[in-house]
């Protein structure tokens, strides 16, 4: 474990409820000096995919300590509660639900040097109320699991060792399963991966794809739904940042996570895009436009 | 008070407004050692018994320190602000306005061990501004006292003693005031305590009752209004985990808090109960159904 | 740098996205001991004015340490990244973007003791990202800022003093730009100048103002649109708390800011104002009415 330890707690548990507080509330027993570090726990109800890109999107940010992950939809049934280790930089471990949540931000730091499936009758507190039932997992077995692993404890007190081999991943189409864009000529489809509060839309697309269809740095593109090119398509100018774009014209940009994301200045360019469909998962495709459409 | 106290603060602040910031800024400036716990703020505003019903949730997980909780419509008035000592496993004090905010935590700890009105005029910090009005005692009474408390201080520098039996008490039809269910042969009735993020429907209920209406574990129950049982009744099966449940199947299922739930598998319950009108303070009557209706 | 210094952090970054927590975890590795406590992140995408108002209603409260606030439209364009210094009582530096956000909290402080532009260059971390876009400068050059202006780093390592008179000011007619109300005989004008989660309408105006134009402690008032006094003109009574007006009755009353503002007990004023077009920015009248009209 690096100097100055965080747990990192990402959930869809949402703020409205006290869940968020009392995983807070049980770390702060358990382990007092490690500070909480909130990522969002706003992911939508049960969408694993969501949960896992947010924690790819965070993750290079991220230092030594715990990754606590919980969008859980399995809670109660067989899924295994799992932690697993990383020896990259950035977190020691990723300690959540085995259902595909933790793999891209593991994959991301090397992949996993050790997993260790968790027994929960060896998490629960001694606090913990008698007959309560399955459904706060956070609560009774990641927030403890958290706090022993940011502790430096061996993590065979709490669970046994199993085959990285034998982690869950996520549906290969989903977002958060890693880069799935794909060249076709001077046209390029990437999934839409997030967006964001600003209604700026991600795309899974690097810079350089944009670069191999011949968009040059301030070039146009077209940029349509890969399922019915013929709708709903909108003009955009490929731009360095927000101010370069005049009021209602999109733009297309490298975002903070380093992918393409399609935007307007002090808008929402998903809001204007919403009566085409473009939502997260939805296929978009980028060709080149002639000069002449500006 | 044990080791690491904490603050735990609860509130209808909203996260919207930069109440619930400054209130952690004046512990902060009081009390810099103690780290404040949101259990959260998204109460609905005014709503003393959404406030109650959800500190008592929370607390089980609540270690040493001090609860801080403001759901106090009637700030400003002659309500006074109190602070409870508690001997309890758990905080050692509960602080907010007496208004039976406080009372149902208080009882789980085992009642109130002494209980004090604190004196808005010693607790003012010294910076505080020069006429301002009588609308934010979180930020100019209640934090300064959790602060003090949680340092240790003696509550009568703060206040004065008061009889634990004057403390104002939550009307008993109140989600929050304690268990009111109610069995009647083969039916039990039981109001709503809480609704979820996720949809799920809180009844003031144990899997006790359940039994003693002779529901077995995997039994089916008939669920509808107490006040119109004819209409918008669901079939439930009483079931372990969400897992256990079919698509679009309701579940009763024993929640996080030992209290049964009417639940569906990753999707709303209450959603699909809105046209029924239940809602937190509604009873709802359950009864053991034939199998024959699955 | 007083004791304990904390960063005060406010933003337009909302709750749903990542972007506040990995501005907390970038500050933990670069500053572990210092605490993040977060103002509010919910201030309206791009509304500056709106940051800058929440701002100075916050700042009375904060103690020793850094002012971290990012409403940031201008992100990637050429507007400086700055640190201001104050010697006034309370936060030593105000780190964030030259757009008029930080100055009326810097003039409420006694007025910039110095100022500096930051450069990027010198505070984008080790660990960041190659080839991210210039997007999110809360985590590549404010968080790093204010990590190091908390730590009692010297600024000139990661900035350059600019005159404290080039620095940007708001629009003098946008709310946090300071007081505007106008005093006309026995009548006051002034603008809306926030909406809280409760529905109280803030006003820029000082209960002086109300003892101006002749409303005494339990006067009457009307209140209209300045630029239509006929229509939606409610009544309403100066009152010294929400608990002072009955069922449905408008009230004036001081708020913790020490400014009037329009309210309703326990219901939201700004609810039953909306069809009079009554919102930030709106210019209300408000003159003495006779007690014949209660």
């Amino acid at each position: 474990m690096g100097p100055h330890p965080a747990i990192f707690f990402l959930s869809d548990y949402g703020n409205a409820d006290e869940f968020v507080g009392v995983v807070h509330a049980v770390v702060h027993r358990l382990a007092p000096s490690v500070p909480v570090i909130d990522l969002s726990h706003e992911v939508v109800p049960f969408d694993i995919a969501a949960g896992a890109a947010m924690l790819a999107r965070a993750l290079p940010s991220l230092g030594p300590g715990v990754v606590l992950a919980v969008v859980d939809p399995g809670v109660g049934s067989k899924r295994r509660p799992i932690a697993v280790r990383s020896d990259g930089d950035g977190p020691d471990w990723l300690v959540g639900p085995d259902n595909g949540l933790l793999i891209e931000a593991c994959e991301a730091l090397g992949g996993p040097a050790a997993a260790f499936a968790l027994d929960p009758q060896r998490l629960l507190p001694p606090w913990a109320g008698k007959g309560t039932g399955p459904t706060f997992d956070g609560r009774d077995v990641f927030a403890p699991a958290a706090s022993h692993l940011a502790s430096g404890g061996d993590p065979l007190t709490i669970g046994s060792a199993v085959g990285a081999e034998t982690l869950v991943v996520l549906d290969p189409r989903s977002p958060g399963s890693g880069p799935t864009s794909a060249i076709d000529g001077s046209a390029v489809s990437a999934p839409v991966t997030w967006i964001d509060r600003y209604g700026n839309v991600q795309l899974d697309l690097l810079p350089s794809d944009l670069d191999e269809i011949g968009v040059d740095a301030t070039g146009l593109v077209q940029v349509s739904l890969a399922s019915d090119p013929d709708t709903g398509s909108v003009l955009a100018r490929r731009v360095w940042a927000f101010s370069d774009l005049r009021v209602g014209e999109f733009g297309l940009l490298v975002d903070g996570n380093g992918r393409v994301a399609l935007v307007l200045d002090r808008a929402s360019a998903a809001s204007r895009l919403i009566g085409t469909g473009a939502r997260v998962g939805v296929v978009v495709r980028i060709m080149a436009a002639d000069e002449s459409f500006g």
